[in-house]
């Protein structure tokens, strides 16, 4: 088999990236170790900044997103007592939506099976070859057990953060940054009407609480937990009980229903770099984890595949390396901006540390809460910054 | 003796409070443990924002603050390659005034024994009484070794850290919160021109430097060192040395000169709460402690005397208790404020933690650097909020 890109990991950053390549008329094949259904029912972030939905729509990928996305115009932030609505269009001109990354995942490999660049799924034993030459190569096993050799001009490693792709870059010489929080988010999908119109991001003595919502019917929300928690020591009424004390609010409640998926996700930040070796780039969570509280996951990778798609074109269309050579630091620049950004809100908003950071992080929500340039600060990082900075 | 207001302490908090209240037709004895030479000899912070700035002129103590007194409309923030200048007056309408709290303490000084209310230095054994009823006293020794006493209708505690008033308000039940940094600040005076027209705050992978001024022929360098170190292991040549590595920048240098003061500051962020005990308010360092880098310390204790005086003149003169029932609340508003900031500049700039703390410091240094929402609120902060939060 051959291929312009050989593209490794189909989820959003590698499905989009696929698709993006073939408008401007490059051939690709996306492989994925993983079965179309595990792919699809992985449940992750759920808020899209304007240029998220900006570029996947131009990419022909926003039909439903249009229809059933949430526009959401802003926030609250909550500490006891309080709840404050930060008015994003006022701040900034810009807003968010709400649409499931799964869904974003769905879409798109819906479009792919429909007459897109082929996508294969349940590979296995996939291995780069010659990245630092201008003819790399992927071995891996197909679904049937047959051995395989994809021959690519580039290699675009969009597998994650446990994925094959980053150790290659990685042993090339490279460097990592890493942070692990003393938190965990407990999350729960319930088939409960939200009650509230926008996300609210909720400060408590007991640790922090967010509510967010994936449709007028299903909510979303998590809790701060110990990394060491059992799921299992966490029954519905629990969970439900400790959204109602961190969130409380006078003549307000949490509108419960049947919880659908219940789960404790890890909090880390993770930087690897360069995100390039040879005609192997990286994309996503294959070089950068921020954690969930500045929502930018998937805005991150979705970013990187817009500067690699343009880099790439140039590279495989004019023969110039210019943008290729310069993507890596290029998206280093946002990647750090947004890794900042999410351990920001996350430092601010998380209990830990002794009494004084308690005060600390008071004092940063009432200035975010009662000024205009600590609240913009807070709105154009959340709504997403220009792609270049 | 007697007196409506007892002042315990001669800083600039306890002398600027004697001359409000003066200025009011309140009555107050000013008392100082130290020398006249002792305090007016004490080398502390030399920025002063606007409010402070007017408070002093209003009070009758800015002539030579206007004659001397250096007005400044920005900062010059650096890392390394990078030289950035943040312009005050362009992000939030206002400057800073460099003048050093040593003339500021002078000048009150000098009112004070004007035809001011009577200052008494070298006092001792100052004990405070019945602070819960309406009559205080303060019983001290006199510099002739004479016991006296003062009675009083109400008594200001801003003898500072270690003065006595705090423990008598700690001693009804408060709050402390306290934060040593893993720090300090080696700081010179040196008969030197200033090489740059603004103060310099520079990041460097060696540890915080900052190039500030006291005339146009003095200049107050600092170095961030182990709290650890040994002053007399810094030579002036080492020290200048460190200057230069730490502030370098192509085409520019550090000017030297002799070296007429140099010591080792600790940095510490304090808060106590509350900030009143019946007829006893603290008011400066005796309630708070900052780190030097946000320039507060001082600014700080004048907003606090500026609520003080008028809590004080309506409870003696309109006989309200509104004021001073609100005192506290009302000051720790914006001593938490002042804290929060003064902790975000000082760990934005000075080294410490591991390399993902390092590129989080760029991050936000080079966020500052460019984009107008968070210099605006670097800027609002540094050069001073309103009174009332």
């Amino acid at each position: 088999m051959r291929t312009q890109v050989g593209i490794i990991g189909a989820g959003p950053a590698g499905l989009l990236l696929s698709r993006l390549l073939a408008l401007q008329g490059i051939d690709s094949v996306v492989l994925e170790n993983r079965s179309r259904d595990y792919v699809e029912a992985r449940i992750r972030a759920g808020i899209l900044e304007q240029h998220t939905v900006d570029t996947l729509t131009a990419a022909g990928v926003g039909d439903r997103l249009q229809r059933e996305g949430l526009e959401h115009s802003g926030i609250h932030l909550q500490y006891p007592g309080v709840r404050h609505t930060l008015d994003f269009p006022a701040l900034c001109g810009r807003t968010v939506w709400v649409y499931g990354q799964t869904e974003v995942t769905k879409d798109l490999i819906k479009a792919q099976l429909d007459g897109g660049p082929p996508l294969l799924f349940e590979v296995s034993d996939v291995r780069l070859e010659d990245v630092d030459g201008d003819s790399p190569r992927i071995r891996f096993t197909d679904a049937d057990g047959v051995p395989q050799v994809l021959e690519c001009d580039a290699v675009a490693g969009t597998d994650g953060f446990h994925g094959v792709s980053r150790p290659v870059v990685q042993g090339a010489g490279g460097r990592v940054w890493e942070r692990t929080y003393p938190y965990a988010w407990l999350g729960i999908l319930a088939d409960a009407a939200p009650a509230t119109d926008e996300l609210i991001y909720a400060w408590h003595p007991e640790g922090f609480a967010l509510y967010s919502m994936r449709s007028p019917t299903v909510s979303r929300l998590y809790l701060q937990v110990d990394p060491s928690e059992r799921i299992e020591d966490w029954s519905d009424e629990r969970i439900w009980d400790a959204l109602d004390t961190r969130m409380a609010l006078e003549g307000w409640s949490v509108n419960r229903g049947p919880v659908t998926e219940k789960s404790i996700l890890p909090m880390r930040s993770f930087v690897s770099a360069p995100m390039r070796r040879g005609r192997l780039f990286l994309a996503g969570d294959a070089a950068h984890i921020v954690p969930p509280t500045g929502a930018k996951g998937l805005n991150l990778a979705v970013a990187d595949v817009t500067l690699l798609a343009q880099a790439l074109v140039r590279l495989l269309q004019e023969k110039e390396t210019d943008l290729v050579d310069s993507y890596s630091d290029r998206a280093l620049a946002r990647v750090w901006r947004c890794t900042h950004f999410s351990w920001w809100m996350t430092s601010m908003l998380h209990r830990s540390g002794d009494d004084f950071d308690a005060e600390l992080q008071l004092s940063q929500l009432r200035r975010v809460c009662s000024s205009e340039a600590a609240a913009r600060e807070l709105a154009e990082n959340y709504t997403g910054l220009p792609l270049e900075l």
